[in-house]
């Protein structure tokens, strides 16, 4: 009986000798149970259901629900199927993007719940399907700066980091969309750009580059495949992600421009690739560079760009990103600071160009382009003060201009864009710093030994097959 | 030329000498001809389009469509690839999850056809996109079964349990929310109580626990991340699971409820799976009790549980969930019940959670909680009778109430919730018994032998490297 | 230094001296960077946002973005890992179907434009959601003639076919809707029909039937796990597919139609397979021929057909496409044509059993069918001619029939629909002939070694465990 017993347990657990676990990971467990317990407290003492929007049909007969549908998924599957391309850290990219991307989730309703609150004197704040999908948005940040960190940090650190990039990425996004009122309708300024950043902050301060000694970080040829699940679902529904929340003929614009920015980062991709890689295909840059588009084109996607302009938009993308995996990347990492999955290609640099795109767009938008009043629609800045006799004279609609605007200029607004950018890129860069600190505290679980590092072994109880697909 | 088409059979076909193929096999498939050709003429007797309901925008704006969608994505990619988990099961637990569901859908359209047509004394009934939904409800319920029995059962007698089982399922369902009117917006106590119980009925008839001695229950590193493709899929698209068929505001509820629940308890799920693994994550965990809160959230998912209650019911089921998998379930496959997907951590303890949290939502319910008399839209029930005086100061809206009600107190209407918890888990139980007896007849295909258990090989062709996986 | 520059190049890089890179790939990358180019430019000139359709929700309350979205998915996950079944070119079964199909959108964008721009007499295009989806449909076309020669023709080849197919598949739709007014719904007709059988002219002007001899071209047991998700993503979207494009209660039939037509296929498939199997399921009729059903109801999905006779279409697909599989393919591999996913079972003889259906179809329509007037709703073309006295009898909504129409008898609409096939098959053969001989232009690259075939190597950087896969 004994023995039996024995044998129903081998089916599921393996001795594991070679890595011990250390007991501050019993220590992490507690805290994060009395996190989320914080958690629901102050859900309980904050929030209430939003029930008068319901689900939320846009007034262009769009459905929000199912576009925070499609985002979702491309959190969970998107993100968390891109990462498990590394051979021995698949139960680590779908496993602990899971956890992360739930309590990022939590944390961040609170976060951008009392932000939103505290901008409008109030004191708690309602749910509704737009508080989940804004709270996805901010879990992409995190998620993008686990790609920078995967396999060389441990489940604890992953959770303290989480913990105060929320925060800080959403004080980032207040400051840049209600203070400087810089426009991103993809997210690629305060969620690409700041996410990216923050990442490779934490990874410069937790490791520096010891980790390119691992023999770990490379893939199988399954493990390619699983994958590339992660990049079509991020390359499908990158449409919902940047018109989500896009208003009227914006949110037209925001699908096609994305779909069309996104075909074309294929597109230019596998031309690349095909050079660079002597004649060969290189999963590394189809699993990730045909994605930058969606970047690229995110905090211009509902403007007047012009289809042939989102095309242009992730041409470029594109290219710069596999000439980052191909050529940028692996001498950073030797360096400078290592990026796992390369999210400065991905995220960062086509960020920055969005950011960029966004700054020439605003600074040479006019009312003719907009149809006329149509341009204070997508740039509210721009409505004259409401004394002034421009005001008067554009003779705009009572109910959505009654307070006037800022009267910016085209020129003014597109330098309001560039100063989000820079304050997105210290906000990250500090913010990732100081976090990357605090997750090198004694306290917290650190994954110092190579050996440790890009594999399942020492986070997951592992199958009978799993030493032997090392040594294949 | 006679060797070349040897060669070229060779690439589909593999000798498996092993495994005979009993002629009950080939009888089967003409019985599944003749059902699939009855259920062809009775669907020409008794069906019509609802031509009137179109696509069916819900009245506050939802998509009935989409969320259709979302649930029958849960059938094929969730509970298909949940299962994959096994290591040399794949295709049975993908492909017969596929033929069951697939069959299932065509006779519940059938039966829950009659069901409602007998309630409402009409011969026939009409089809649309809430027929198919409610068809993949019932498909759920089976699959569940299919849970606790998979890798046990010939594909005969997964098709005898569907059969039946669709028919005690609906049965029950009615008496539930026709005759006991009790809710259950999730279908928590009507599919995934019933589900779990019919299926543990069936396995303790069917075998008991000799299946323990198989050394092909467990899992490999890549069935493991397959399996994780279903966990993901059913995580994302639980909200639409439990809201589709909810109204109003309700809707809205259950989709706040459902996304905090289900990320409550893979929290929670993370948490215990760590400290009851000695500092290490189980797998078995992550794949399934991650979800519990989707299901514990069910029967309660549109009602006024406020978001920390609803993050409150997920916490406990994923702790809940976890303990059982990692506690109960090995005790019990070895004593008394084999359960090879542990149905009863995932849908049995979280369906009673729910079950028994709706009889509390219910007997606490009070028209100051749901804004006066919006209560009586979620208990209908309780909506004095017409003749009350009640009835007559509520100054209801005379369309919906004309008839008046049943008059319930609340407490009434949770004890009635029980009632339903009670006649489903004897509908279940006695159904899975007789069920488990009809499948043990000798004209249908018994799985006798142990090294034909939880493996491919007797049921499909195989690729030449399927025998090597073994030794792996 | 220089040595772990080594080491760090070898994680991604694997020498692969067997297949050395033909000069000629590298030119292709050039030609292709300029086809992209060029299309960029003639998007410039030719393209606008079409900004007043918003995203377009239908009359009946559909969201047409979801609908879109679902059928954007069939094209690169159901596609894209339907193909992963061959066990050595997995990266080329997802990775070439995303960069087609990428092509495919934006080259089709233009054609499709243009041509519809040309009916109209006018000079420019614009674009929205409707646009977006056109050109998925088309790219449906290609990733089925893909099918047909996957693994034994150049990414440059590839590219070509893609390039003429786009043209010729456009013109022969607009020939067959614009022209013979032919009506086809769910595209079996006018994409599955004339993709299949250009598909199989390229294929038998490329290498006829030599490739037979490669021992690569089977899979292994996670490869099939793989396409499975290609197959269950196809089968659960397929509604969307025939019904994104209908109308009012043509949209409600035609989710109804697939729904059951597929799930009929899936049940007869299951069937078949066992008989043919010799009791035992192969992995290619489930991943296949499940799907007939979806195919073969696609040009009547939105017809008065009835339940019963939908899941009549669906079970006599699944039977044919099955038996196909089984004895057809084998045979025509071997003598006439190769085919490797055995696109003629899946699409071509589907796509012809539905022709006839619609054929059948239209010559039996009557108004009493379709509840009087709403039969000119779906059979525009047997609107009685403006003058005629049944015009006037008939008192048809001014709005929609101000013209009149041709006066079309039911046989004769029937009798168009039949022309419509065989315009569409001389297309699809002459096309795929000739298209054949420009790819076997000696300035393209050609796939001549049996050893090149079915595999990955040649076109792509390899994994380190990838050579060990193939001794498996």
């Amino acid at each position: 009986m004994e023995e039996r017993r024995q044998t129903i347990e081998y089916k599921f657990l393996r001795q594991n000798t070679h890595h011990p676990v250390p007991k501050k990971r019993f220590t992490f467990a507690i805290y994060l149970g009395l996190f989320h317990l914080a958690f629901m407290v102050l859900m309980g003492f904050f929030t209430k259901y939003n029930l008068g929007d319901g689900v939320s049909a846009g007034k262009n007969g769009s459905n929000l629900y199912a576009m925070f549908m499609d985002v979702h998924s491309m959190m969970f599957i998107g993100f968390g199927f891109l990462m498990t391309f590394l051979k021995r850290y698949g139960y680590g990219a779908v496993g602990l993007n899971f956890i992360i991307a739930a309590y990022v989730l939590e944390w961040s309703i609170l976060i951008r719940g009392w932000l939103e609150a505290g901008i409008h004197g109030e004191s708690d704040f309602t749910l509704d399907v737009k508080s989940l999908l804004v709270a996805d948005f901010c879990a992409a940040a995190v998620l993008i700066s686990f790609g920078a960190v995967i396999g060389k940090a441990s489940l604890s650190q992953l959770i303290i980091m989480a913990t105060f990039e929320v925060v800080i990425q959403g004080v980032n996004e207040l400051i840049g969309l209600h203070y400087l009122k810089a426009y991103d309708v993809g997210e690629s300024i305060y969620v690409h750009i700041f996410g990216a950043y923050f990442g490779l902050a934490v990874s410069k301060v937790l490791q520096g580059t010891k980790e390119i000694e691992s023999t770990k970080e490379s893939s199988h040829y399954h493990s390619d495949l699983f994958a590339m699940i992660g990049t079509i679902f991020l390359f499908l529904y990158w449409p919902s992600f940047n018109s989500a929340v896009a208003v009227d003929e914006g949110q037209t614009r925001a699908i096609v421009n994305t779909f069309l920015a996104i075909t074309a980062s294929c597109i230019s991709t596998f031309i690349i690739s095909l050079l660079v890689g002597k004649g060969r295909l290189n999963m590394v840059h189809i699993q990730n560079a045909t994605l930058a588009g969606g970047v690229a084109v995110g905090a211009v996607a509902d403007m007047q760009i012009e289809p042939f302009g989102a095309m242009i938009i992730g041409t470029v993308a594109g290219i710069l990103s596999t000439l980052g995996f191909q050529f940028l990347t692996p001498r950073l990492n030797e360096s400078f600071v290592h990026d796992t999955c390369g999210v400065n290609n991905l995220h960062g640099m086509p960020g920055l160009l969005s950011g960029i795109a966004s700054a020439i767009v605003a600074a040479t938008a006019t009312r003719d382009k907009y149809n006329g009043n149509r341009l204070y629609t997508f740039y509210p800045s721009r409505v004259p003060s409401l004394n002034s006799t421009e005001f008067a004279n554009l003779s705009l609609d009572a109910t959505d201009f009654a307070n006037g605007g800022l009267g910016r200029t085209a020129v003014m607004q597109g330098g309001y864009q560039l100063a989000a950018i820079g304050v997105t890129l210290a906000m990250a860069i500090i913010g990732g710093i100081i976090t990357g600190y605090i997750m090198k505290l004694p306290i917290i679980e650190q994954i110092e030994d190579i050996e440790e590092m890009f594999d399942d072994e020492p986070n997951w109880l592992t199958p009978e097959d799993y030493s032997l697909k090392l040594t294949e």
